[in-house]
């Protein structure tokens, strides 16, 4: 994606992304907050419903309280900003939507005040041509992994959801700087594998699909929720969480990641050890570009407040 | 203490704490940083050499750069706003400073970008007499605590430094605003005692003092670390960190708190179970006094650039 094109803070369209934000805010003092990538498909947002529950999931989770008719508006301002500024300057409607909720500002201390306003931010990225042919070659010919040293902490209270404590993720990200692959893979401290730093992973075996649990760690992804719910019934392919570990990744007739924005790359390579681009991951990955290209259910342009 | 009354980020004032920092900001989007809270003590900063130290471990921990002239000449000249606001003020050079470093601003995506800079912010909130009094009273009369149910992870990675991921003690302060207490009891997903939600804990068990030991979890407090280090030493006290249980808390003869901005304070209640304020808790506060009083080798006016 290309930087950061459109920055919308509190309802309010802001002339840059600099300077907008308040070093009171409590996203910045603890990471108080939570967060969604989203795609924008030629002006809708993909899988949009999916995206609004894990985010008032998170909430829920943080006890911060945010109006829906407040979110609403600062979708509705965001998609109506992205096409004035597309039509001005000839860009794209096709990006990445990044929606950032925090707890608001607040005074020293941990214990949230009972009267914060949450802060919304929503950060538009238009898709780039590189993005886009990177993204079709790592769906097409599959991408190489390595293990990630750094493990997952076992934390229960954060586990599935996208909050603004991603610190796990940084680090892991770090190691792959030094190395030629395009993602990492992550365990926890218990050594069960749990996903990748920005994706969720599935295996193949006897084809049937399987993929981790997320209660003790690791992002619930919508495209994940996707796949689990929709896809794999759409296919009849039998689907199922389990604790998986290094030796059933290695023994897995096909491995995928999934991510709502880059869609499924199939995994080739991990260290010594490769993998075909099975007719399965193959399967799925042409079953979502059906579903998300005729009529979702779940996206922005199908979703009413009133339901 | 009262409201932020200076704002300094990258080495300029801001007039007031809002519209100042990038949403970009990678503290901002993962809590990709670190932070300090200390005392500031009629112009001086208590146990600047300590904050120092433990700022580096953790910027170090998440690679990120910091240089620390840079450091130095944010903190000469927060020093000298913070005299120049109190004199036209008729307020005070007593209170707390707030100091952050990010890695600064970034591109979407977990991997820290290696050209980013890192961002400085510090904060002055001036001590208020109702945050002095309690301060004493909570010191000499002591404080109730109640256990957390939230439960700390283990993650050695972030384990004793202070990073900006802080949700796991937002979640359990969360917890005390609905109890008449002044802290929470922090256990860790093995059921050890760890500390409290802004303290260390310290137990008195047949004269000697026990702490626990921080590798897995938990913030390797500045008071803490004096209290090992040097407080002990010229009370002749032995000290050791340990691994220690609810049974081991209930158990002691003495328990007590220790913070760098709000000093040394007793546990006199934790549900059904009360304690004395005994009387090595008690030289334990009268020796940090006058360690801080005179001529501590730690504070910032005992500091060189050059050392």
């Amino acid at each position: 994606m290309a930087e950061t094109a459109l920055t919308i803070v509190n309802g309010e369209i802001q002339a840059n992304p600099f300077n907008t934000l308040s070093v009171l805010d409590r996203g910045f003092a603890y990471g108080d907050g939570v967060f969604e990538t989203m795609l924008l498909d030629q002006g809708d947002i993909a899988l949009w419903q999916y995206h609004l529950e894990r985010l008032y999931e998170g909430l829920e989770r943080l006890h911060i309280v945010l109006d829906k008719q407040r979110l609403y508006e600062q979708m509705v301002l965001t998609l109506s900003a992205i096409a004035t500024h597309s039509a001005s300057s000839g860009g794209s409607v096709t990006g990445v939507i990044k929606l950032i909720v925090t707890r608001g500002e607040g005074a020293r201390g941990y214990m949230p005040a009972s009267e914060s306003q949450a802060t919304l931010v929503t950060l538009f990225s238009p898709q780039t041509g590189n993005f886009r042919d990177d993204n079709t070659r790592y769906q097409t010919a599959g991408v190489r992994v390595h293990y990630c040293n750094e493990q997952l902490p076992l934390y229960p209270s954060l586990a599935g959801i996208k909050s603004l404590n991603q610190l796990p993720y940084v680090l892991a990200s770090h190691e792959r700087a030094a190395l030629d692959v395009e993602e990492g893979l992550l365990f926890n401290l218990s050594g069960h594998l749990i996903e990748a730093t920005a994706r969720n992973i599935f295996l193949v075996k006897d084809n049937q699909l399987y993929t981790p649990g997320l209660s003790v760690c690791g992002v619930s992804g919508v495209m994940r929720r996707l796949i689990l719910q929709v896809i794999t019934e759409r296919i009849s392919v039998k689907v199922s969480e389990k604790v998986l570990t290094r030796e059933d990744f290695y023994a897995a007739d096909e491995v995928f990641l999934s991510n709502s924005v880059s869609g499924v790359w199939p995994i080739v390579q991990c260290e010594d050890c490769s993998w075909p681009i099975g007719p399965l991951t193959q399967k799925i990955q042409h079953e979502i570009g059906q579903y998300l290209q005729y009529g979702s259910m779940l996206s922005w342009s199908a979703f009413s407040l009133d339901e």
